[in-house]
């Protein structure tokens, strides 16, 4: 359901509270930016990498391991995922815009502190990434130690909304006319290169499903 | 100078505070993260654009206009910018990360109310993504009504960090000498694909000079 934070005041049209519309984002996305409010009020925000299990988006927490450390109660935060999927010129300057697709996340995130939940969640965040990769024999596992030393949040997606936009450009009626003005959509795609071995790895790249790339740009 | 927010604790070595590190990371990605505080001090983020000019980052606030309506004095803002340029796969699970460029600003944005400020800061937000755009015959420039609902506000550049992870996997000693797995780099790049022109446009593109590409993904 709706609550004051996730509706949406501004073109609601783009306005989507459904949960497929909502994994489906999380799923794509490689990373999530974390919002926090730090002890003298001030809002932070940090880059950082989740993975989406079930109705649970599990978050790496460590990059905000200062802010996150104190307590095991739940610290409020908004996970906000954007995937960038073309620019849009209008032949107006001021209906430029882009086209995406966003999710947000709002709640109270809690520390996984059970070491398998927090291996599941850590395997979830390598999977999100690169599927197979956590299969037997593609990668040593984490150990204790590891995962005591990461911090691993866990959000309800509960409270979250998504934002999408596709499409051309909206002009003005009176900017159709306008001659001599390009407009249109230029689309962009996050695209993988060639992967590039560490030195002394002498084996033929693994084949991995990559997130993005067998998903496309939308 | 780093200031109590500005100083990485983690990983250090990955932190920069040189302008021209910063200024890159602006003024290559097309998008940045918005933290604000709410009425009931909770975090929250929005997805939107921004331009650097200068010593000072203009950022589109409509999209946040709701909680950023009240008043003309500087609203805490802090904004994020990543640009991702590859994925890491390591040896261990533990170990696999991301390349990526970031950069954080922190400080009190002020709305920008001067219509003047207004028409140059919407121009280089429009620049930004397309270099040439705001060219005379390239776009309809805005009109005073326009202008007026659109909210911008100023962040200089005072309090900032950038954070840059680059090159391959960084292995535990012992994980060197296992045999059967893959470990080193997917690069990506923000690619972008064929413009397509909106109807009723039978124009050439104007082999616009875009943000992204020139620069690469790093």
């Amino acid at each position: 359901m709706p609550t004051e934070r996730t509706t949406l005041r501004r073109i609601p049209e783009r306005g989507r509270h459904d949960r497929a519309t909502i994994d489906e984002i999380l799923d794509e996305a490689y990373l999530c930016h974390l919002g926090l409010v730090d002890p003298d009020g001030r809002p932070f925000v940090i880059p950082t990498i989740h993975a989406r299990a079930g109705d649970v988006v599990y978050v790496h927490g460590s990059p905000a391991s200062r802010a996150l450390r104190a307590g095991t109660k739940g610290v409020d935060c908004c996970v906000a995922v954007t995937i960038l999927d073309g620019l849009v010129l209008a032949r107006s300057a001021f209906h430029h815009s882009m086209n995406y697709r966003s999710a947000i996340l709002y709640g109270a995130a809690e520390r996984v502190d059970d070491l398998d939940e927090k291996r599941a969640a850590l395997d979830a965040i390598v999977e999100h990434v690169v599927r197979g990769r956590t299969d037997d024999g593609h990668t040593r596992p984490p150990n204790d130690k590891e995962l005591r030393g990461t911090l691993v949040l866990r959000l309800p997606i509960d409270e979250a909304s998504a934002k999408v936009r596709t499409g051309g450009p909206l002009e003005d009626e009176d900017d159709l006319t306008l001659t001599g003005i390009w407009a249109g959509v230029v689309p962009l795609t996050l695209t993988p290169g060639a992967p590039q071995p560490d030195a002394g790895i002498d084996l033929p790249w693994p084949g991995y499903d990559l997130n993005r790339v067998t998903r496309g740009g939308g």
